[in-house]
Formats: C-alpha cells, structure tokens, sequence
C-alpha cells in the first residue's frame, strides 16, 4: 500500500518545520507540491525554501499542480466546498498514481493538517486505498500568540476558534481566522484585539490595542498589504481587557 | 538586556521540536530544567532527551529547579493559581541571576507556551528588566488530531478549546485539556469523542467512538495508565456525529 505523509509546515517561516516534517519529507519519494496561481506564489517559494533546505536527497522528485478555484460565489457555502473538494479528489487521485508502489509522497500543508485545511477530507474521497500519516505543524494561532509574547487563553479559561464568517458576539476569548470580510469591524470597540498577518515570515505584521483605537489602522494596513503582496493570510485574538 | 527564550517543545516527542525551538537552544547560554518530582520524571526524561539529541555545545549549561506545588485545595481557584505563580516568579528571578549580561536562558515549556501554560505570565512578574522571546511549540491539540488522523474543525464551522473544569453542555465541537476529573462522563453519550493520552511519547494511547460505547473503556484505561505512570497527560475532542 502507497503511504501519503499530511505534513504541517507552519505559516510561512522555513523554522517553523518540526524534526518529524524533515523526516517525512525526507522518507517521501514524491512531494506534492500545490500552485495556487501567481498572486500566492510566496507560499509556493515557502514551499519550495523549505525542501531546499531540509531535504537532503539531491533531487527529490516533485510534481506541482494547479488548484482549481472554490465557487465563493456559491448560493450554498457547503455545497460550494464539497463540489471544490470533489474536483481537488480527481486531481490527488491523479498524483497518487505517480507514487511508486509501496512507496510513499507527502504533501506539505501551510500551518497544521488538523486546523482549517482540507487535504484530509479530499484524501478522504481518493478511492485507491492509501495509507494517511499526519505530522502536526505549528498553526497561525501559535505563531500569532507567540509573536505578540501572550498567552492565547486567560487562566483556566476556554478559547473559541472561529472562521470570521461564524463570528457573533464575543462572550469567550476568540481566535478569528479566514476573515477576507474583515469581521472585526462589526465586534464591541472596548475589546482588546492581537492582528497578525504573514505570521512567521519576514514580512509579517503585528497591531494590538483597544479594537476602537486600532480598528481603522488594522484596516488600512491590511488593505496596503494586500495590494502590494497580492494576498494576505491574518488572523486575531479578540478578548475583553483584564 | 538578557533574553529569555520561551521555547515550545512539544507534547512529548523528541521529532515534534522546531527548527526554531532548536536554535534557540543552542542559543542559550543557560537552560532552565524544571523538577516536578519524580512521579513525573518521564517528562523531565523528555527535555533531556530534547537537548541531548539537538543542542549542539558540548556540555550546555543545565539548571534543574524544584517546581513547588500548587494549592489545589484553595477555596478561591484564581488566586490559587496567583499564589503558585508568585512562588515560582521568586524562584524564576534566581534563575536569570545565573544568565550572563547580555547573554540567554531558555525555559522549556511542554507544547506551546501559549496554551494552558503559565511561564509568560510568571515572568511578568520578574522585576529584572528582561526581553521575552516566545517559540511556538506542537499542542497537545495537534498531536491529537493528527494521532486520529482527523482533523480539528468541521468545514468552516468553530471549535471551542476547554479546560475540564469548565466544560458544560456542548454546543460547539470541543476540544478538553487539563481534565483530571474526567468531565467527559457527563456529556452526552451520543457524542463522538477522540480521546488520546501520552501523545507523541511511545506510551501513545489513542481511543475514539461514541462516548456512550468507549466511556467506560477510556475510564478504565486511564485509571489503569495513571497508575503505571504515576502520572497522566490527556485530552479529547467531543463533538456531534456527522
């Protein structure tokens, strides 16, 4: 049976990479690499840096591939994803086939497999039989806690984890994660707000204050950041003040 | 200025360290080993273990402190934990003595210090002008959805992370940390739980399925590895079945 290592690269800086990420890499005979078009091609040379330095055959074979686009514009959200998981299953089928038998290729995931990532589930819907082996990998949450020197969660308390578009009222300290709609607009001026964006990388941003001090910086910045890099990745800590 | 590295190590494999976590290591002139006695001797094993295989000097200076013991008894949890962070500030401020002008100490903190972890917020309470450097770490969130092979979070939906004592009616997918009293007994059984203990270590042990079915298994289970051990680490994910 073919294995197929879910490998966790972190957010963006090539020492974000775990001893067990090195050594799946390494143990790989192919590594899947994913394009996801021009505008995000810093994420690819991430990608890319990070086989560069750690892998240690001289020229690990590597098959890149397009992903298609999600329909954001779907009636349905869910449907919208499936259908998108669907076509993404097709394609992971396809580069199955060039892993020898018995062999074993890895794809390389930004953050860790388990958190607001979909090569599990697409794995899922291969029909070959594979083996699926995850290697955990430091998330944007921890990159974003640790570059502001904070604890993600007050003592003994709990933390939501959200997408921006699930945000409501704020009752539990809240990481926000894929918010393109900027949700934090919307949330009580008097909340504290951690924002990072292109955590771990040379380029990365950081702005913390009172949400009504630095809410129009945070969009502004994000917006400069956005057009000069093509993209943007952040994410945010919302919580009421101690 | 002195520099303090708080390093996330992992939840208890030598492979989940970082790229990051390993230099700052060998960046250090000090590191700190705390002792939590000797039922618990595994985990100092672990951070041994850690350096043995990744510091690269020689013979890298170790200083072992005894941790005391939390007040689990006291009436008011909060200030429980305040005493107990005071204590171990005192303590925390005789280590740095023991770090050179402009040199570096590093704390190795299990998983991310981030998460359920109390170092940050300690050395706040360090009056000797310090700069604080944090290294992300693997969570024990991570290494368990990635033993399960699972991941985290629903398609776009959120995750609430809980510790055990303040766990209630599960509205959201949960993940538990930190429970000692087994709050999992009263959840719902038609729930799904992955339950993991040990993760990352060699002494792994992964259960999942409907709470109802798996409940008494896990309990046994833990009892029987708590003794074993004379200590246990675990954590679970709760959620409705799809």
């Amino acid at each position: 049976m073919k294995t197929i290592y879910v490998v966790g690269i972190g957010t963006g800086s090539a020492e974000h990479v775990t001893i067990a990420a090195i050594d799946a890499l390494n143990r790989a005979d192919v590594l899947f690499i994913p394009d996801k078009g021009a505008s995000k091609s810093d994420l690819a040379d991430v990608r890319r840096n990070i086989i560069a330095r750690h892998v240690l055959k001289p020229e690990p074979r590597q098959i890149g591939y397009a992903v298609p686009r999600r329909d954001a514009q779907h009636i349905d959200y869910g449907q919208g994803v499936a259908d998108w998981h669907r076509a993404l299953a097709d394609i992971y089928a396809m580069l199955i086939c060039d892993v020898p038998e018995n062999g074993a290729g890895a794809f390389l995931v930004w953050g860790d497999p388990g958190l607001y990532d979909s090569t599990l589930r697409i794995l899922a819907h291969v029909t070959e039989p594979i083996r699926v082996e995850v290697i955990p990998g430091i998330t944007a949450v921890q990159a974003l806690t640790a570059a502001h020197g904070i604890a993600l969660n007050r003592i003994g308390e709990p933390v939501l984890i959200t997408p921006g578009r699930k945000l409501g009222a704020i009752t539990t300290d809240t990481v926000v994660m894929l918010d393109g709609q900027m949700a934090f607009r919307d949330a009580d001026p008097k909340l504290e707000i951690f924002w990072g964006a292109y955590l771990g990388t040379p380029d990365q941003i950081l702005i913390a204050g009172r949400l009504g001090a630095v809410c129009e910086t945070i969009i502004n910045t994000r917006i400069l950041a956005r057009e000069r890099h093509g993209w943007i990745m952040d994410t945010y800590l919302l919580r009421q003040p101690e």
